[in-house]
C-alpha cells in the first residue's frame, strides 16, 4: 500500500553528553521515512535547500524512499541543534533552530500522491497538516499525525482542527497532557480520542508508550539498551516502524495497532544506539527480527491468566 | 512460608494537587506487610510511640499482619509531611520529617523471626539492615532491600555491604542511577548486580519496573489508571505483593520473579487510588483477580512471535 509522509528534511547538531556531532542528517520526514521504508513504500514530502547534500539524497534513495516529493529550492535547508541533558536523557534544549527554505514551504502532492491509503503528516506547522489532507483526493485508509509543543501553545485551534480529521495521533506524553489540559495521562488522551482519532501514542521516551483507544489500552515498555548514543529521532522512527507495518499489514484492528506499536517500539530503539540516522539506516531483517524476539523475551511473562493462578491466603481473622 | 519485614510505621501528611490528608496511616513497613498479607503470613518489625492509635493497630491485625515485633514506646511515632506536584505526580518534596522514635530504633527478632524463611529490609538505615541480618540464624531463602537516596549520599559503605549480602534490590530509577553512578539504566543496575544480587527492580513511578538480572531483563509497564490519588506507598505496596507472592509460591527461578513483578505491579496500582492504605487494605480477591486480568489485556500482543510474522519489503535497489 502507498504510504505518504509530510514533514522536515533538515540537518542537526547535536550535543549529548558523551559526544557531538554537526550538520547531521535529521528531520522528522527523514527518520520517518527511513523507518518505514523498511516495510511499505514510502513517499516523502518536503524541502531542501542548495546545501542539501547528493550523498544524503543517495541515502535516501538507497533505502527505497521515493523523493520525487522533496522539493529543493534557494536557500539553505533546515537546521536544528539541540543538547541532552547529563541527568536525563529525555530531556532537551534547543540551542538553535533555523527554519531556512522550511519557514515558506507549502507541501503541493501529485495526483498519484493525492490518492495515497495512509499519510503520516509529522510535527510540522498544522497549517501545513490541514493543507496536506485538503489536497487528498479521497479519504486515505488511515491518518496519523504528530505535533510538538509550539504548535499546542500557539495554533491549538488549528490543531484541533487537525486532530479531528486523523485517525492516530502520536504526541509525547507531556503535549498530550498540555493539549488535553489534564495532568492524568489516560483522561488527556480521552480528551483526543472525544476529537474523533481511533488512537492516541503517548510516547514516554526511554519508558516506552502508551496507546490510548476507545475501548482498549496498550502499554509497550521501550526496548532496554544497555548504550544509548542519541534519542533524536526515535519517535519518528517509531511512528515510521508503525505507519509502514500497517500500510504493508492493511489492517487495521485494535490487534493490528499493538503489533505495528511494538515494530514501531523496535525502530526506535535502533535510531538511539548512533547519531543521525546512522544505526537505522543499516538494518538488516536478521537484525530487526532478532531484537523483536527480545522484546517479546523482555516483556513477556505467563501463568497468570486464570483466576486460578493468583495464590492467595486465607485468613481467619479477616472478614 | 514466613515473611518477615523491617521498617517505618508512621504518619504522614499528604498534599496532592486534589487533595490534603493529615496523619494518616503511613510507612514502608505498613503498606509492605497490608500488601504482601493477601498473599502469605507475614510479621512486621518497628517501632511506634504512645500516640500510635488503636484503631491503626486493629487495623494491621484485621490484614493478618502478626505485629508481635511492633515495639511501643515513650515518645511520638514517626511523621513526614509531603507534596506532590501539579506538574508531574512522581515527583515530590518533602516538608516535614520527624523521625521521633524512629530514630533510637534498633531491630531486635524474635527466635521464631530469627528462622524466617523470606526477609525484606525496607528503606531503613543500612546499618540497622546489617543489624536485621546479622541476628538471622540461617541465611533465608530470599533477602530484598530497599533503600533511598539519603543512604546512598549518607551512608555508601554501609549500604554497599547490604547490596552484598542480599538477593534482590528495589530502587527508584534514579537512585539505581545514583548507587551505580552511571546515567544508563541498564549499566548502573548490572554494577548492582556486580556486588551478588540476582535481580535488581528499578521502580520508575507511574512508568512500572524494569527488573535486571544477569542474562535477562523483564520490563513491566505499570497499570494505567484514570485516577491516581496519592503515589506515596506504591514501590512499598510493589515490593510486598512481589516478596508475599514469592513467599507463598516458593520458587525462585526468573520466571516466577516475573510473575512476583506483574504481582507488586498489580498490588501498587491499588495503593494509588487512595490516600494512605484505604484501598490498598480493603482488596478482595476477585478485585485484584479483576485487575490481574486487566494487566494481562494492557501488556499483551500477538502475532510477531516468529521470523515468518514480519512483513519486510523487497527493495531492488537496495542491498
Amino acid at each position: 500500500m502507498s504510504l505518504l509522509v509530510v514533514g522536515s528534511v533538515g540537518y542537526d547538531t547535536i550535543i549529548t553528553p558523551q559526544t557531538t556531532g554537526k550538520d547531521l542528517l535529521g528531520g522528522s520526514a527523514t527518520y520517518f521515512a527511513i523507518s518505514a521504508g523498511y516495510y511499505s513504500s514510502v513517499t516523502l514530502i518536503g524541502v531542501v535547500g542548495e546545501d542539501f547534500s547528493p550523498e544524503d539524497e543517495a541515502l535516501l534513495v538507497r533505502r527505497g524512499v521515493d523523493i520525487s516529493g522533496l522539493e529543493r529550492v534557494a536557500g539553505k535547508t533546515f537546521r536544528w541543534t539541540g543538547k541532552y541533558g547529563t541527568e536525563d536523557v529525555n530531556l532537551r534544549d534547543t540551542l538553535d533552530l533555523q527554519l531556512n527554505v522550511f519557514d515558506e514551504f507549502s507541501p503541493v502532492l501529485s495526483p498519484e500522491q493525492r490518492r495515497a491509503d495512509y499519510l503520516f503528516l509529522a510535527n510540522i506547522d498544522p497549517e501545513q497538516q490541514l493543507k496536506t489532507l485538503a489536497q487528498m483526493e479521497s479519504r486515505p485508509k488511515l491518518v496519523a499525525a504528530d505535533t510538538i509543543s509550539i504548535w499546542i501553545e500557539t495554533r491549538r485551534r488549528r490543531l484541533t482542527d487537525v486532530l479531528k480529521s486523523v485517525d492516530v495521533v502520536f504526541m509525547d506524553e507531556g503535549e498530550v497532557r498540555a493539549f488535553g489540559r489534564e495532568l492524568n495521562l489516560v483522561r488527556a488522551a480521552r480528551a483526543i480520542l472525544d476529537l474523533g482519532p481511533v488512537a492516541v501514542v503517548a510516547k514516554r521516551g526511554e519508558h516506552g508508550v502508551l496507546m490510548v483507544q476507545r475501548d482498549s489500552m496498550f502499554a509497550a515498555p521501550a526496548f532496554a539498551l544497555d548504550s544509548v548514543v542519541d534519542p533524536t529521532g526515535a519517535g519518528d522512527s517509531f511512528a515510521g516502524g508503525f505507519m509502514g507495518y500497517l500500510a504493508e499489514t492493511g489492517e487495521l484492528s485494535s490487534e493490528n495497532l499493538r503489533r505495528a506499536a511494538v515494530v514501531g517500539t523496535v525502530m526506535g530503539s535502533f535510531t538511539v544506539q548512533a547519531l543521525s540516522v546512522e544505526r537505522l539506516a543499516s538494518l538488516t531483517r536478521g537484525e530487526v527480527e532478532e531484537r523483536l524476539r527480545g522484546y517479546v523475551e523482555l516483556t513477556r511473562f505467563e501463568g497468570l491468566e486464570s483466576s486460578e493462578d493468583l495464590p492467595w491466603r486465607k485468613m481467619a481473622s479477616v472478614i
